[in-house]
């Protein structure tokens, strides 16, 4: 099978999330992906939950794809090893805190030295400037700071934030636009560059219209649950068996969804006879839309909202999306046969391209699985160093 | 100044949010994307809020760096029109509802016919293929079909949607990756092809290691508000102002923790001396902490706690984040000059690229700003010509 990206040679010093799902992403599409995991220790995403048998589902699920090598970059050899590496490779990703890679004096001043072409990429919380610039991030940090979690929940409550750590992958994957770009100047010219993404500039980059809101009008953007700042209705309300998501923006599916309800007179009212009337009456409206959604099942307005095509959701549990249709037909539950745990089931990758489909058929790597096998075919170390590096913990 | 994507020819059909955003970051880059819009009307979002002297902040931001041509699709001079434009394009795009280009007789098997080596890409809720593929998908549909809004808010409470559309967002920036890869492919082989993005699978892909607890531990993930499934403390807590997020993963985080608050003898209790011993005790745990930091503002616990090397954050409003020093050095919020409303500030670019880095001088085109030029100077129109599809609304 052809593959997009092959070829295409990457380094990738990353840990836990937001690097490893940019990297993912790219080792599905065909690009070689080194990983440099710590000697003994490996990422710390090996050691998060879920564990079974030793591994870790956290760490098969974003690392496949990818190539596993045992550094001690703290040691002379080790960084002797990874600036061999460094010249090896097309791209280089980091997402230490900002400093580490001077410190380790693997950073792009330095690499530049050995690669001039190279493209190199920092991931970090809060970028490689600025007031914030040593700030600890972990993701609930990076959606506080940006934006997200003011703006998410009810008004008057508690705001939440989202729960899966949603601004790692959003980061990696805007990383992973900046890479291919800088490729495709490299390319062009011959040039390579750096490349600084902070999760914080992600976050807030994604806030919608937000930020238009208080510049353009002065008005400052509030929690407002599941509704809809001009609409109504557009909320979720509770079903018989769980809550469903309705969301109308105009007379046309309201008309639809009222004669659904059985209820075709209501736009006759003079409150809800318009959007902005119905959104002035909201609460009014909410209720009865609730008293006729709580008498039925999610599979059965769904269904019939679906027939009428008024958007409407089920809010899918993880139970039901590994279970669910659409998912499998979109290959986006795949599985991989995983040393002590057998066959298990992980995302797929969503980027769908017809002529070279991302490859999810290689599990993620042990730790330093490929150590021997890099140092041999791509560094041509022979058995004798590669024992001695072993015997002084340095891979 | 140098462009990455500089001589990328994008020709876009995306309306409202995942598509524009998509083209929004490869234009600040430097491809040149040609916008269609309706005659007479534009997209959508040209009429969405905020609005100010007929200027739509949400139109503004999502199509900076684009150039703005009108065209009727429905006729067969539009068509034409759109079909030569498609000759000059090395990448297509489009978000309507799956079959809308069929019908439309601009889709990939007829834009191959013109352009073979074409790089198309759709974009839609749920896909173009599967059993979803005509439901009607808003982004707090694609929320909550693929699994964010479940895991989202408090245990036994009604679950939220993340208050920005980001579901939109994350699909059109796994888009660009798509486009850029797919691109990177027709370098090497002279070969296009189809892209088939969805909104569901996005946001299915990004749920961390939700979907690998239950495949490999059979447990059904479930909403937990602020908290941390193992860490603790590691959740929100009330200030004396606001909330804060205060997250600590491990003993020597939660020792520099209790000597801020000045009871460093908190470890020493039974209940409280292991990160496990602390989970199973979390509610007396969370207590202690919010007495704490409710004498106190967010100001004056975030500076204690950054001081320490604490992970900590406050809940930035819109309001804080427009005057924030770490967005204004990180030049995320930029300012265009725009007609009718004058200097606007704006989200940046958050693809930093130390040689080619994003430029977002150029405002949105007002509708049709760009249809002469286009026509002129792309297609070698002639003034009469343009004049006579003008007066039959085809431009």
């Amino acid at each position: 099978m052809e593959k997009a990206l092959q070829g295409m040679k990457i380094l990738d010093f990353t840990r836990v999330y937001s690097g490893p799902y940019c990297t993912m992403l790219l080792a599905d599409l065909g690009a070689d992906v080194i990983k440099v995991e710590a000697v003994g220790k490996g990422d710390d995403t090996r050691h998060f939950a879920p564990i079974k048998n030793g591994q870790s589902g956290y760490y098969l699920y974003l690392n496949r794809s990818k190539k596993s090598i045992t550094l001690d970059l703290k040691s002379e050899q080790g960084k002797k090893i990874a600036l061999e590496l460094a010249k090896w490779a097309d791209v280089i990703i980091e997402n230490f805190s900002p400093g580490t890679m001077q410190r380790l004096k693997l950073d792009y001043e330095e690499i530049k030295k050995v690669n001039p072409e190279v493209v190199y990429a920092s991931i970090s919380g809060f970028g490689q400037t600025g007031p914030y610039r040593n700030k600890v991030a972990y993701d609930a940090v990076a959606q506080a700071m940006g934006g997200w979690t003011n703006l998410t929940g009810f008004p008057g409550q508690v705001p939440a934030r989202v729960g899966p750590a949603i601004s790692d992958a959003a980061t990696g994957v805007h990383t992973a636009v900046a890479i291919l770009a800088a490729v495709y100047y490299k390319q062009a010219t011959g040039k390579g560059q750096y490349i600084d993404i902070a999760m914080m500039d992600t976050v807030f980059s994604m806030l919608e219209n937000a930020v238009s809101i208080k510049t353009l009008l002065g008005e400052s953007p509030q929690r407002i649950g599941n509704s809809n700042p001009s609409s109504a209705p557009y909320n979720m309300y509770q079903t018989k068996d769980s809550y469903i998501v309705i969301a109308t923006a105009n007379d046309g599916l309201f008309t639809k969804l009222i004669h659904v309800m059985g209820q075709p007179d209501l736009i006759k009212e003079e409150r809800f006879a318009t959007n902005p009337a119905r959104k002035a009456n909201q609460k009014a409206l909410d209720d009865i839309i609730e008293n006729w959604t709580k008498q039925y099942t999610n599979a059965e307005i769904e269904a019939w909202l679906d027939e009428a095509r008024v958007p409407v959701a089920s809010l899918k549990s993880i139970d039901q999306l590994v279970e669910d249709p659409q998912i499998e037909v979109r290959q986006m539950l795949i599985e991989q046969d995983c040393p002590n745990v057998g066959k298990v089931k992980f995302p797929g990758n969503p980027i769908k391209l017809s002529q070279t489909p991302p490859d999810t058929s290689t599990r993620a790597p042990m730790l330093g699985e490929h150590t021997e096998e890099i140092l041999k075919n791509i560094l041509s170390y022979n058995d004798e160093t590669i024992k001695s590096l072993k015997q002084k913990n340095i891979i």
